[in-house]
C-alpha cells in the first residue's frame, strides 16, 4: 500500500486481477491480434484510452509484447511471467485440496446423518405400525 | 478501472498482488497466527494499522479466515479461493512451456554455434600448426 516499483510477481498477479485484461489474454491464447481487434468487444462498457490502459497494463506486466511485422505491430500473448505465478500458487496446492477433502468429508458426514435419519424414520414408522397392529 | 464490486477471482489474485500479503500467506501456511503475530514482521516497515489493512484484504479474499476460539481468534489459511487461480493459470500452461521451449531451443542454438566455432578454431589451429611444421 506504499508508493513503490511492484516486484515482478505482484505485477503479473496486479494484471491479472481484472475480467477485462483476463478476457484479453484469452483473446491473445488463441492467436495475435491488433490493439483495435483487442479493444473492439470492451467499447460498448469503455472508452478506447481505458481499454488501451487496460492493455498497457498487461503490457508492462509482460504478458503481452507487440511484436514488429511490416505492415502492423500485433499483440502476442508471453506466458513466461505466468510460470513465476503458477510456481507460487503451486506451494499451496495442499491448502486447496484439503479445503476440497474437508468438504468431501462435511459432505460424507451430511449422507451419513440423512442414511441415519431416514433409518431411524423408517424403524420409528415400523414401530408405529406395530403399534398400531 | 470502473467502480466496481471485483468479481471473486480478481478479488483472489488483486489480494496476491502484494509481497506482504503473500509473506502473511506463507506465514499462515505452517499454522495459525494471531494478528498481532501476523503484523509483528512488517511493523518495522509500517504501521499496526497497515499490516492490519493488508490482512483485511486477504479476508475479505476468502484467503484468511478468523476462527473462534475461547481465549483468542486465531487467523486460518483457506486454500480455496486459490484453486480457481490455479485452475484459471492452468489454461496458459502451454504458454509459459512454450516459452521455456523457446528458451530451451535458444540454448540449443547458442551451444551448437559455440561447438562449431570451437571445432573451427582447433581446425585453424591444426591448419596452422601444420603450416609451421
Amino acid at each position: 500500500m506504499q508508493a513503490h516499483v511492484p516486484d515482478p510477481l505482484s505485477q503479473t498477479f496486479a494484471a491479472l486481477a481484472d475480467p477485462t485484461r483476463r478476457a484479453m489474454l484469452a483473446r491473445l491464447s488463441k492467436g495475435q491480434a491488433s490493439v483495435s481487434d483487442l479493444a473492439q468487444p470492451f467499447l460498448k462498457d469503455m472508452s478506447l484510452p481505458a481499454a488501451t490502459k487496460h492493455l498497457k497494463v498487461l503490457e508492462r506486466a509482460g504478458l503481452v509484447t507487440k511484436t514488429r511485422e511490416a505492415q502492423w505491430r500485433p499483440c502476442t500473448l508471453n506466458g513466461a511471467p505466468l510460470k513465476d505465478a503458477a510456481a507460487w500458487m503451486e506451494q499451496y496446492r495442499e491448502f486447496w485440496e484439503q479445503s476440497l477433502d474437508r468438504l468431501g468429508e462435511y459432505l460424507e458426514t451430511l449422507t451419513a446423518r440423512s442414511a441415519r435419519t431416514a433409518t431411524r424414520k423408517a424403524k420409528g414408522k415400523g414401530r408405529r405400525h406395530a403399534r398400531k397392529r
